[in-house]
């Protein structure tokens, strides 16, 4: 973390079970009864679970695929009144849409948070998996008074373990510690003392070089797929890191209808921009595309027949 | 379970991160804002830690040492018209007074259940430590739509595994699984994985077997102790099984005090029964005294340095 800019004391790092549990301690030690939360239009579905319990009022706001969260819309809610109890977002290789921040826009939505004293929820759990360019300052590098950071090793070493953590402002400390303890009294001092062990044998560095290369190849895989089969009606961005790619479909073309005739006609899936709205019809033409699991050539094969279901669409209208 | 009437489909099983989990999402699932809780007087405080983030309302009523909890009070509050969102007990060597409901009560407070339509968590982790006597079924096998029953590896196994699970009504199935999936996805895959070559090399009863028997020899110690080195003035029960011996001093005494000092004066500690309390003053002078980590013949010496710290306090008065 300290390479990123992610300075901390010892006591203000809360180990979770996994980076779940730390949206959902965050969003427990976070909302009142009432309060509402700032999420982008698109979002990822395990902080909105984390945060539905609560039922929140959710003020959303536009996001890109190339340029990540809408900072001057958020500035405009803001300077308008509005008071959310926090603010989430990915800014590296978002999910779902793999975009990655700017340094000047993490500096500009550090600031944001400084001057209205909201907590901004910085999710980080790709940061790690950068193919291309220079790992960049984490959005807490440039205030860690409002920037809460929340870490994860599930996607470097194994989600199985269900270890993550989060980097605490000193004024949350307690709160947080008093829901980590009602949610589980601890983490598993067995995942724990694995993952002890892993990182204290220096094997995360090599273990990381296997795992960039892998996926830079997979996504490099895809690209040249959507490139060569996907029809030019289609826009799809080139992720610098992370696990998907989103690609956006003519707004005739409803993305969750085209999954259902995409698994019955040629066995292929994706998930839907749908399943990550916060606000109705938000990625509706959408599809996430995760190049993380499976081999280059399969990869070209599945977006061939992706491309065979979204033609026949087309055709048809 | 079987043995002890807890019999359900796979599907009614959620596994959970520890039984603390189990407590927190049960909590989560069952109470609505405004909502109450009835427990015991003095009762384990992890529950009330789980319950007290949805700060509500609680309704106390007595429990005793021998006999557990006051169920002719249950029915005179349901009578009465209170509708809390749960009862919450542990009828097996009950944390913090070590009681153990009898058949007759758990058939009486699975009737009240049911005749009430009141959830009832049975909070399970030490029936399997039982040094006494035959086992008793289980409250869940007097009713199965309104027992939730909330196992537990941690006192059997190992508490640094974090698994534990519920057995859920039919009803509360999905209400449950959404709160689970929220709070941390998936209960660790190696920890279950673990647990499974454990279970499944057949070491779970030979283990039990060493576990009842050194415990046992623990109590004893304690229970002789006791008889050895306090004050006729005391009261103290005689668990059947589990880890606490309950101790209630003279009314003057406040154990919490009695504490400091005998940290202090003597290097010994327990927990006062006022860490315990769900009303004003419950336990204040009664101290929950383990047999868990210590020999038989520390036992004995840390009993009777505590006597002489009493002593001195009494002999003050």
């Amino acid at each position: 973390m300290a390479e990123r800019g992610v300075s901390c004391s010892a006591d203000q790092i809360v180990i979770t079970t996994g980076a779940q549990q730390g949206l959902d301690i965050l969003a427990r030690a976070l909302l009142e009864p009432g309060g509402g939360v700032l999420m982008e239009e698109v979002s990822y579905t395990g902080a909105a679970q984390a945060i539905a319990a609560h039922r929140p009022r959710v003020w959303s706001v536009p996001t890109c695929a190339r340029a990540g969260i809408d900072i001057d819309a958020v500035e405009v809610l803001l300077e308008g009144g509005v008071r959310p109890a926090f603010l989430y977002t990915v800014p590296d290789f978002h999910n779902p849409t793999g975009s990655c921040l700017t340094e000047a826009s993490r500096r500009r939505l550090a600031d944001l948070a400084g001057r209205f004293e909201l907590p901004l929820i910085e999710d980080d759990p790709y940061s790690a998996l950068r193919f291309d360019g220079e790992a960049l300052p984490a959005v807490r590098a440039f205030d860690d008074r409002w920037v809460i950071y929340v870490g994860s090793f599930s996607k470097i070493v194994a989600p199985a373990l269900r270890v993550g953590w989060i980097v605490v402002p000193q004024g949350l400390r307690e709160a947080v510690s008093i829901v980590k303890e009602a949610s589980d009294l601890e983490t598993s001092a067995l995942t724990q003392r694995v993952l002890e062990r892993f990182l204290s044998s220096n094997a995360l560095e090599p273990h990381l070089e296997r795992l960039r290369h892998s996926y830079r190849e997979r996504r490099d895989a895809m690209l040249d797929a959507l490139e060569r089969h996907f029809p030019s009606c289609t826009r799809w961005n080139r992720p610098l890191g992370g696990l998907f790619v989103w690609v956006e479909l003519p707004p005739s073309i409803r993305a969750d209808r085209l999954l259902a005739e995409a698994v019955d006609e040629e066995g292929v899936a994706f998930i839907p921009g749908s399943a990550f709205a916060t606000t109705r019809d938000a990625g509706a033409s959408a599809m996430r595309l995760s190049f993380a699991t499976c081999e280059p050539a399969e990869i070209d094969e599945a977006v061939r027949r992706l491309a065979r279901v979204l033609k026949g669409r087309l055709r048809d209208e």
